[in-house]
């Protein structure tokens, strides 16, 4: 019997990468979609790239247009996701995209986004220590943030080992889709073609409280994380290099064992072979997170970089792997690791 | 009972794409992989993206490489096909990617590729008339080349209809991987980036001998063809514009319904509401095209647009729906006509 | 003494390009600059790339703001521009680069645009034969639009030289500049990048009147122009491709023979060599129009290149070329030939 | 009298660029070009953006046909600018684009390019202290790789004022001209476009050295450097992400003033006002160097961003700027600070 999901915010770019993952995933039908802004229009204007779904019709996003189902995922703008979940009672699996329910400490949301904070659901990324076994039979779940996906998955092994000490140096360059679908000039085309440009640097970006929590997890012990994002001249996919200081001691070998040793049985999370390194290309409309580390010892530092789909593996991607978890299905169901490339 | 594949180029664009499609086609299993120049090194080095195939090694192209295939796919330079083609004997489904057995006239190929003209074989078109049929049972099938997948399908339906005068005008915009992964100057990343420029400008491109049998053959006279192919500073993807003097008495009307009534029950071929125009980016990756056309009363001309994705639709994915017909598959086996954008 | 110009729209695509040219103009001192709804704000945050212009601050645009000054330059939406050159009083050279004063003829303004024709004023497009005579010393010059500017350039010789048919195809693609800096969904990066898509198909644009009078006049006959804009990933260039049935008798050597005395004493037309075809790269930033022209027998057409940067010889440059004339300054003062490349 | 100047290497990115800035320089004339694979060519096939060279032929790379010039510019493989320049004589000034003399330590120089050290001259980035008194009326010039002159011009006022502790973080972005115009596979347009990835981590970079080198003079102090360079899917441009932990009781007013002041006077490195960040953009083809630096108070880190164009002030640019030091000429002459944008 097919699970039955809904999509609100089916016309922004984390919205229809969750349809065009749905479209694949055997066990999944789709029902409604909903957009505000968009109600009543034509799916096929807004997502043209999604034509078995061309003359779905959006709706208003309302607990009846919602009812229903047995997944909504919400790919809302923050703040919009509690409202939404608590209509629609706790026997729905309900999937946030957004940012409300990732963080732990109100703080820390109180003070980069600025409202009373939301709560805390079962955090989405399954690779990190503990949080597979939280998402099983969860009715709610917390999609990760894009550069949290990468960054995190990057440095947790090296964390988690304690090869490194905890002052994390992160710079990560993203596809613009990451800066989503509202028109804004410094988003047009003509901006962002042959341009390499960062934002929210010394601290600023929302994202940065989401890596502390996830690197402080592995380690055991507070991290601090700089982080500069930046945006490439590129539609999707993000390209983390990040690095620490390496604990005394530490060598090639005993690094690349971590991280060998960490990720080995993990379906998504694939350790280059030395001398390789990732290509966001390699992992586009891939839910694959390519990954590479190395030691560094002129500089003393463990340097990891990993390359995702900032909408599949980074979003649309990861939130159907954890819903597979939720509801018992194979893991793997509805997603690959084959990029489109060239 | 899995039907064995065996791919000879498989360094390549096309052979990386058709081994892209089969790695989701539930009825094909992967055999050999060869490819002359990188024989002995892994598949993971040369198409990062095709996680699942990393450690395969490359075998040189021989017989008893690709002996014991149910189906060989032949993505080798022009020139190279039948030589291979001989000796995998009559009973193997050979599927060419390359131009050697398109054309039906010997003296078109002796002029545009300067060398003995190796045969015909079933063109794999299938939307074009007549093309299914030949296909169904076939043991050899010549994939048609991008460009002429992307105009014939934009301008046969007119013809068909009797709506256009035989003197077509196309011009198209391709994606730089369409000539291939040879580096060559101009097709560095640095010269494309930032640039459009035409090429083999005034009949001189190769396509266009395919083009003109094809519309002919739907006009059922001969039709010449003005074709213009120009580079693009895209990875993949072709926009092919394509215009012909309207017969007189021609209306939009007429237009639209010959239009509609030829591709009303193709899986791949989508005709747009009225309105909407193609775009690449909506069939990045998938086997689909996506068709509009109109009639410019002022200028008295049909212009019909199609938008294809160059590797899939044009190239592999064409050769994995006529392998389907061909093998007496679903047509629509293995494919999608879900694009990856944005 | 130099000559004082200001510039209305100074935050848009077509105003920064104006600055950019003028700031190496050895004749001209920059005056007022203004920009309506960004009034008061510092330029260095608008238009980065300006930087000897970062301190500046944009007024509104009013006539105080515009007065007491030789030249000024009007980078405004269409229709604006009449009642702001009024108020200048007739001394005042005004440069429009919108498309209110370029049509002659009122109904053409009317049906593309909907709302009464302003006027006409001499068309700054000086290499069409008698365009430049009308330029000198005038006092309002109506900049051609980017497309007529490659169109035009690519096709009057032959027009002129009857070696044509009165029936045009022009295909062209763009960079995403010419359409302005105003953000809409469709010309987002993410959208934009790895795409070619068209607008305006089947006559549409408001381009093709002006293309329609600009050949008509090379003729000296009515010409139908069958006119298909396309949006290219890139930010800067326009390569138009435009071709017309070839009157008997026609030789591929007349042919060549009409563009090389067409262009002979052009700066900036440059005819390049048989065998060299365009690439918008080659003149991305210079006011260079760089042609070829094919004539191909088995078509029976006339196929003749252009690429252009549309921002410079398709919009400030032709405005300041244009400018000088008027002025009696040499006309390639502060211009140049060179393109930014690779 | 003019200063004439020969280029050898005229056919590839350096050298044309140089061409380029040549070709508006008021004291310059333009003698010999060479290039030895392409000797005897037309500059207009190869560089077809320079048109007033277009009819220039390049010749052998030969004593001779470099005798008689006062400035020889060298863009030559590594390795090859020592036995070039011996044969000009100590009164030609040369400018040697390639790596040969930069590097003060020959041990660097052995481990990085494994071949003998051929010397160091003084070093063509006249913003490091004491940089700018040793280039004037030198008959050598060393003009720095792009990816130091990027960093080191972020981070020197950092360590001159002792605010950073000595172990610096550099992860840059650049554009794919930087890797030169011979054509390999990673560098074709189908592979760069639409991917971000690393090369060279963990300190294997021959630009590592030269950042060493730098900034440890900067601090009076040896430095280690952790640098990762990415290539990005832009033809122009390095975005230098660049930090290191603050020294205790450091502030971020003492931080913005130390970057005042060390730029104050400089007239290509622009400091820009708080909040507003440097894009690649803004110095397309301009020898600016945009900068942009914070204190981040919870990684108590210093992160200072600098954007230039890799082919001007990583090359070109600054080899022509160096010139005009070296010449007595004014510093700015034939450069520009803007960019060709958007």
């Amino acid at each position: 019997m097919a699970v039955r999901a809904a999509v609100a915010g089916a016309s922004g770019y984390a919205g229809g990468e969750v349809l065009r993952l749905l479209l694949g995933h055997p066990e999944v039908e789709i029902g409604t979609l909903t957009g505000n802004s968009h109600a009543g229009r034509r799916l096929g204007e807004l997502q043209p790239h999604l034509l078995p779904l061309a003359d779905r019709v959006l709706d208003e996003t309302t607990p009846e247009a919602l009812a229903g189902h047995d997944v909504v995922f919400l790919a809302l703008p923050h703040g919009h996701s509690a409202a939404v979940a608590e209509q629609l009672g706790p026997d729905v699996l309900v999937v946030d995209l957004g940012a409300d329910f990732r963080l732990r400490n109100p703080a820390d949301w109180e003070r980069f986004y600025g409202s009373p904070h939301a709560g805390t659901w079962p955090y989405g990324l399954p690779e990190l220590p503990g949080a597979r076994a939280a998402l099983e039979g969860s009715k709610r779940i917390a999609v990760p943030g894009c550069y949290p996906t990468a960054a995190s998955l990057a440095l947790a092994p090296a964390y988690a080992a304690s090869l490194i000490e905890p002052e994390a140096v992160i710079v990560a360059a993203s596809g613009t889709s990451g800066a989503g679908k509202s028109p804004k000039p410094h988003l047009l085309g003509s901006e962002v073609m042959g341009s390499m440009s960062p934002y929210g640097v010394g601290g600023g970006h929302r994202h940065t409280p989401e890596m502390i929590q996830n690197l402080s997890a592995a380690a055991g012990e507070p991290v601090t994380v700089s982080f500069t994002p930046t945006l490439a001249p590129m539609s999707r996919g993000i390209l983390a290099t990040c690095s620490a200081r390496a604990r005394d001691g530490v060598t090639a070998d005993a690094v690349r064992a971590a991280y060998a040793k960490a990720y080995a049985d993990e379906p998504f999370v694939h350790l280059l072979p030395e001398g390789q390194w990732p290509a966001t290309a390699a992992v586009y409309g891939s839910n694959a997170v390519q990954l590479q580390v190395a030691y560094d010892p002129a500089a003393h530092r463990v340097v990891a970089i990993s390359a995702i789909d900032n909408l599949t593996k980074g979003t649309a991607g990861g939130a159907v792997q954890s819903m597979n978890i939720a509801l018992g299905l194979p893991e793997e169901t509805g997603l690959s690791t084959i990029g489109v490339a060239p």
